[in-house]
């Protein structure tokens, strides 16, 4: 058998990461560094770091996988996210058959939280249907962009004995603003409920030296988020932002 | 000032700390261990534990402090929260200003995430409204249940590109169904949905050395479920647990 073992390194802040990650990290023979092409370098650059900060057992292998993309052209999101799963799937099993030996344990480096927004659990589930099962997996948690958010603002997730909704930029609806975080928005979708009486608190590369908040009244606020994000965007070269949405009591 | 670091410590495995908050730990000298009474006397050692374990600067103090409990005979949940949260403002205050010299550091070890389902940010919002405000204060996350819970069996939290929930037992409504978590469940709300097509992913103890748990469609192991929480909470004298529910695809 070989061990598989996704390890949750926080979202930015590489002191965000737990002493089971670190352990997982000095067990693991090889390093798998996903790299998503130029425009996240920097979050390559911080995996390797991670690395070579906390991994004390000399003489482990660092893999950098060319992770396929996902084509934003497809006929639809579904069909797009299917056809890059199949893709991710085949370079997975092709790494696990490859680069580890029998008894090897081998370790993915994920950002944040590994079941939160990530599809590595799902592509192993897949290498397996393939027939690939000659390893078995770990989870390991990590620190979230939401906690991230959630203690750089230092406001609780939740109202007192109410639920939370965390939901994609895609996804968000009028319903949700009474008390919901954001991730994956690549086009400010706050934007579209301006006049609604909520709050935002936002922030963007947190834990990462260029970090950026900003909380107010989403009318204030909206376009210096906006003006904020695009010149950082533009920049970098490329922006992550989470933010929580909460309606203000009524008077 | 005084400053106040409000630090997770996951929600019961003593490695699922961050780099983070061990260095807050040896920031403080004074450590504030609130004590929920006998049930919760392993909760309380087990925060004793990881003092002991990764506090490496000698002669912090540790102040256990008797956290006054919620009068669950209130007329209503909300009154009962209330009055609950006005004592304990008049514990931290007296706390802050009894055990805290100027320019002194406090900490406060809180259970899994200090943003999820925890009062200690309202409570110290409370102390500075009542005039207290001769102290800063930052957060620093913790692993939560929740994820503890999403790495042991191995689930991602969210279906691909869909909301998360995370609501109380109190809350559950057959409209989460689709994808929620449940936390502070006294009563095991689950039941009244044995009829719905749901699985469920169980878990109680996380982390800790009596750790539970157990998944499978709800129909199944409801029953199962409820025998296992009751028997255990018999002999340790307390429970905790957390599960996730979610819709199966239908056919
Ligand atoms: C593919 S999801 C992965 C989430 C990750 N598993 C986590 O736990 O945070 C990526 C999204 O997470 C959020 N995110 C991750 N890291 C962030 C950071 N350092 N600052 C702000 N947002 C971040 C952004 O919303 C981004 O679009
Ligand atoms: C007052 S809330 C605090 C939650 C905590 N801040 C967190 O992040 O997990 C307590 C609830 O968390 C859940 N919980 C906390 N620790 C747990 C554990 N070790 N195993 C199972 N459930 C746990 C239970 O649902 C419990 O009723």
């Amino acid at each position: 058998m070989k061990t598989l073992l996704l390890i949750g390194m926080g979202a930015g802040d590489p002191e965000q990461i737990t002493v089971q990650a670190i352990n997982a990290l000095n067990r693991a023979s090889v390093l798998f560094v996903l790299d998503k092409g130029p425009l996240t370098e920097d979050l390559v650059r911080l995996r390797l770091e991670i690395c070579e900060r906390y991994i004390r057992t000399p003489g482990y292998r660092l893999v950098q996988v060319d992770d396929p993309q996902r084509n934003s052209a497809s006929a639809s999101y579904a069909a797009g996210v299917e056809d890059w799963h199949v893709q991710r799937a085949e370079v997975f099993a092709q790494l696990i058959a490859e680069q580890l030996a029998d008894g090897e344990c081998g370790a993915f480096l994920l950002w944040g939280e590994p079941t939160l927004y990530d599809s590595t659990l799902r592509i192993l589930d897949r290498v397996r249907a393939k027939g690939c099962d000659d390893f078995d997996y770990q989870v390991i948690p990590g620190i979230s962009s939401v906690q991230a958010l959630a203690a750089r603002h230092r406001i609780p997730l939740n109202l007192i004995g109410q639920p939370i909704r965390i939901t994609t930029g895609r996804r968000l609806v009028a319903e949700d603003l009474d008390n919901v975080v954001v991730m994956l928005d690549a086009h400010c979708a706050f934007e579209a409920f301006i006049d609604e009486n909520v709050d935002i608190y936002w922030g963007a590369y947190l834990g990462i030296p260029d970090e950026l908040l900003m909380a107010g009244k989403l009318a204030d606020v909206c376009e210096p988020i906006k003006q904020l994000r695009k010149a950082a965007r533009l920049r970098k070269g490329w922006v992550m932002d989470t933010y929580l949405l909460r309606r203000r009591p009524s008077a």
